[in-house]
């Protein structure tokens, strides 16, 4: 990991302490996390109405520069950004310069010379995206759209917007986060925006070879078991089991997965009764999640998904305010 | 086929009996057909103009979702919503989530998660679009662009059209179809909607191995020699060959159907003298119809392309207001 | 090359001399270029704002129609459309129905029935927009984004903006082309510029295997030393070398021709203190120029690609105008 817990905040924050850039939760304090699902809010009306626009991004370029693919996430911006009244452009990397051995120092720079007001990545290196914001034009807003095993810091902010959706609140959770955490940049994430928003435990499940050697640090219970790790949850987060995985030795296999900690109606019940369940999608039935579950009314899933188009207008309005008063400010100076 | 006859009307009009999907021409009756034409020959008027736009689907979300690549199909979808002022999102779904195992269904419970408005579809499968339309939320529209060997009522409706620009009427009129019926989605449609305007006459031209085994039941007169069955024709409608067809034992050799199915000028002197020729397209010049003939004074074949930007415009704008009705009329009960 | 002298000017300009098409920059006088580079010039101001957007093309369908892929180019005209208000198609035309058997003028006649206003046209094959320029429907502007060996205009333009933008004037000024002059329709097209702007000298300095046999003939004088091509010049234009040459007998190697040809800060130092030195991009560091070079004070490479932008923005608008006017005129007489 190339990024250091004092160094985002800098980076991602103007002077007045608004939002930027948005690369990682690390260093954001939780009024400013709060203002994020509080302007989400906000737009989840505006996706309910016929006409599914406010102006806050007209005329501005946003470029979707996936490195990584992902219809997906990819989409989500996509139509955020649309509805933020901002002209989009989607890169696909492969099939772009850098095939002609472009470096990506390079490519970004045509792209920012294009005045291009933001970009939206996804990059397999953890900390690219930290690496971009450093060596951006100040007025130009770099969101993270996942980085290695780093972070997703929308996926985990749409998480935390649907889980005050169900619970109305932080303080007293409990929140079981079940799979492979070793792999997953969605965790990490999650995981901060848990403890900075307050939750009062956080739990991770996994079998040994799936958790980071360092798991505890990041202020988590660990469980082994799925029965003893659910007892009295809140809030259950199921992740997504990466196939490859099972080739190398970390994983026995997709059946025995999902007889250990796969979430079944049965194990469940080991939960508080209100218990909501969540997962990031795609969902693998039947390997991660029983799709009695999956569509049963514990289910969020969907919420989730809503959610995600909320929470990327939110923050991309934000951290393109944060450009425009930054420059103002230094304008001034 | 998955689709009976009596459940499409239920499924795609409201109560009042709008058009809230658009699967199938199957229970549309004359006067809904009519309106679609009409409605069409309205935004003919609008593709003329400097400015192409409208604002009906302004701010609503169309979301292109082609499970079999078309690109002439999609683009005149995407020129369709742009020139309504909606917000397209196209989905290669080679690339998407279902490549990483997830259903069909997930795939679409999550596009809806994301407030879409309206989903044009495409897919091998016959029947797709009537399942999916059965399971979406109550206010998201669909329309098939296209299932299997079922139906393609976009291309019957703008060949409808370009059938009336020219002839002012259906009653009265004979009508040809030429080629490979039995797989074509095209032909069944086209026939339906012939039967439902009023035609007098729907020959279908072609050799016994290309001929579903039913045709006659939908309403059509065999012929298996083209030139007694262009006699005195008014419209002559060529389908396309698919190529792969002539791998099975299906057919002998382009050249030999050209021969005999093929629509030359010679041939076409067996029409009425001002007989119109249709074609969906891309043409195989030389093998469904001589160049000559394909670029003559009796082709209208570049009408129908300007037609299925109208017509698809229809549709959308038609659907998207049945979907707001029912929302609206379900809001008071 | 199937484009002649006279011929251009012809169907690039309606009657009183305005730009309606935009294919070579042959025929095209001192004052029509002036005005491109004084239009686009008005549009820099335009990247400059938070709201990016002129009216200009507001609800006109702009195609990119792409035969050779150019992630760069097609997002820069992309860009350029959207800034206009447009409504842009992308069109990947390897998956589209040229690959069905449909033939290039097949495709184009379809596009054009989708009332389409605009296509910016990239081919491989030299000439291919100038077959298209004149078998299109009037009221349709078809923009090179480059043909074959043949033109690349709006490439050419750019740079021109760049010059002016850095020298203030084109009269007196020295300018060096360096490197693949024979495979480059930059080239071609920046050597017909500079010279109708009244640059006082045009060098090309490339091995003799990278020269075309006739170059003297376009009003250049050859050098075949850089050091000696660059002495006293105002401006230096590298050229991108093409990696798949090196594998014919043309080139010895990559290593050989940097030694020879690279543009590194020793060599720079021979043309005048203040010479700029541009390239179009995607750069070959280490091959065609040194890092210090491309990075250093002297290099405009990043000007040129924000003024890519204006300066098709400038083309597009312009042309647009010009097909109106013909059409006004055509139909008053």
């Amino acid at each position: 990991m190339t990024v250091t817990e004092a160094a985002p905040r800098q980076i991602q924050l103007t002077e007045d302490g608004q939002l930027k850039h948005f690369l990682t939760l690390d260093g954001l304090g939780q009024p400013l996390l709060t203002e994020i699902l509080d302007t989400a809010e906000s737009f989840i009306e505006v996706g309910a109405r016929s006409i599914k626009k406010v102006p806050l991004l007209r005329g501005r370029t946003v470029v979707n520069l996936f490195f990584e693919s992902s219809t997906r996430t990819r989409s989500t911006f996509e139509l955020a950004a649309k509805r933020l009244s901002a002209d989009v452009l989607n890169l696909d990397i492969n099939t772009s310069a850098t095939s002609k051995g472009e470096s990506l120092s390079d490519t970004l720079l045509n792209l920012e010379a294009m005045a291009s007001d933001m970009f939206v990545i996804r990059h397999s290196q953890s900390g690219a995206q930290h690496f971009i914001a450093a060596a951006v034009t100040p007025g130009v807003a770099i969101i993270n759209a996942g980085d290695g095993r780093h972070a997703h810091p929308t996926q985990a902010m749409l998480d935390m917007l649907t889980i005050r959706q169900h619970k109305g609140r932080f303080e007293g959770l409990r929140v079981a986060i079940v799979g492979d955490v070793l792999h997953s940049r969605v965790a990490r994430s999650q995981i901060r925006a848990l403890n900075t928003l307050g939750a009062e435990e956080i739990r991770v499940i996994a079998p040994a070879t799936l958790l980071p050697k360092d798991v505890e640090a990041l202020g988590c219970k660990v469980f082994y078991n799925l029965q003893q790790g659910l007892r009295d949850v809140d809030v259950i987060i199921m992740l997504r089991l990466q196939r490859e995985r099972m080739e190398g030795a970390l994983l026995p296999s997709e059946k025995e997965f999902y007889k250990l900690y796969g979430l079944s109606v049965e194990k469940l019940a080991y939960a508080k009764p209100d218990a909501i369940v969540m997962h990031p999608g795609p969902i693998n039935r039947g390997v991660e999640i029983e799709s009695a579950v999956a569509d049963g009314p514990q289910s969020v899933i969907l919420n989730q998904v809503t959610n995600g188009i909320a929470v990327r207008m939110a923050v991309m309005s934000m951290a393109m305010s944060g450009q425009v008063a930054e420059r103002a400010a230094g304008g001034q100076s």
